[in-house]
């Protein structure tokens, strides 16, 4: 039996998840958060299947030691590509791909969904099987934007940034001639640009923050679980990274759109099991 | 004693050292390489030095494993952050810093030279260092270029792509403005979009290849060392990777410009030591 007033463990392939961890901050407000950010190995979307598995199980072993009561991957990437191991942990998985795609589906009303990601999550095809999976009719146009991490993280984001608006244009020329009315931001690093992304789509286009859904899901799942927060402690928030906490707290306000809130601290990664549930 | 026909040992944050190994082949065609590039942890040039720092140890521990009479760090954030720590290698260490700022001092008639590469070599202040150590008179001004590099990677790479001249135009200003006549491409990343770059500085300006004039040192420093091989069997070349070398193939030829002529094999070089010379 897992105690419901243990934290919830959230991790990504660096910073970006930090926009998720901001949505579970307003819709549970009494629950800590351990988060951890592998920023000395991010990004993982340009990476092969079997070494974002084995990151993504040493990123979720290292919650699991930290005493989680269910796991979160705020992580376009590892949401797509580590499924099939991260469903063998001992707590509550929950990644961004189901919520963002049945918010989609809710959203469409032409049947035609866009979605955006990096390499990995876009070669997966995750979204678009969980879409098709709710609704078979539906038409998915899934594009891969590799540089819109790169841009975000070095700052390129205002909304008239002339590079990431060129790189936008150039990026989702194919959804937009796909004729999609609903664009599913499979990226924890993009809601930092969707006001870019928003003017190059067009208003009328409707974006599916997949951090925004996930949250709300979280929610919905710990309360299936009984296991939602019901003692008077006041939330805590601690912060884990694998590289210098240095420039930790430039970049996570970024993503966080306000002040850090706990503890930063430096762990070693490497030295964490390659695989889910060794033990047993 | 090292034996003189080993092979000489290279290694990148990823696969932009190709370009020096593309030279060394060159100037050195007697001599068999080992190449490593670590693939599964590139950028290393958006992290802390303490992360570099181990990072390349474990890097240049899997090259003394593999045996090699030479190692070369055949990138410019390796050189600039790690040269305290690969200095107590048991064999002749060889960076990019050195050479390139001699080739740079001979190079410029008004004194100004201009420096370009990561945000941790621009940091490190490596190459200002290494140029006013030969001529304390010489005015250097360096600006890091993050963004090249995902943009080399991502493909952007035509001489009239519109995006890497916008974004060069953006980091190069500073540099033109300051008047050089010499600019060092201190990223091996970097030659490959050299002509966009000569498109923005003017066609007056010299650009230094860290890569070109490394592997002409590396034949300076095994001459002098008395280990250039002597034997009569022709050169091998062997790839190491820290990711899936399904994708190595395309990467590599955009920077050896021409075929991968050896086995690629890809290793776990989370199980390196992570310092040099732990046994002593």
């Amino acid at each position: 039996m897992i105690n419901s007033n243990l934290p919830i463990g959230v991790f990504d392939s660096g910073l970006g998840g930090l926009t998720a961890v901001k949505e579970l901050k307003k819709v549970l407000p009494n629950e800590s958060i351990v988060y951890f950010g592998d920023t000395g190995r991010v990004p993982y979307g340009t990476r092969s299947k079997s070494t974002i598995i084995r990151y993504a199980s040493q990123d979720a072993n290292f919650l699991l030691e930290k005493g989680v009561k269910a796991i979160v991957a705020a992580c376009g990437t590892v949401s797509s590509s580590a499924k099939e191991e991260l469903k063998k942990l001992p707590v509550p998985y929950i990644d961004v791909i189901t919520a963002t795609a049945l918010a989609a589906v809710n959203a469409t009303q032409n049947k035609k969904i866009g979605v955006i990601g990096t390499g990995a999550t876009v070669k997966s095809g995750s979204f678009s099987k969980a879409i098709n999976a709710i609704d078979s009719e539906i038409e998915v146009t899934a594009t891969a934007c590799p540089l819109f991490v790169s841009l975000v993280e070095n700052g390129f984001i205002e909304e008239d940034n002339e590079v990431t608006l060129l790189v936008a244009k150039k990026y989702l020329k194919d959804i937009i001639e796909a004729d999609v009315d609903t664009l599913i931001l499979g990226c924890t690093h993009f809601p930092i640009i969707a006001p870019v992304i928003r003017k190059v789509m067009g208003e009328k286009v409707k974006l599916i923050d997949s951090g925004k859904e996930t949250a709300r899901y979280v929610k919905e799942i710990l309360s299936a679980e009984a296991l939602l927060n019901n003692s008077e402690s006041t939330a805590i928030y601690n912060y884990f990274v694998s590289d210098d906490t240095e420039n930790f707290k430039n970049i996570a306000e970024i993503f966080l759109q306000g002040d850090i809130d706990g503890e930063v601290e430096r762990i070693d990664i490497g030295k964490y099991k390659r695989n889910i549930g060794d033990e047993n």
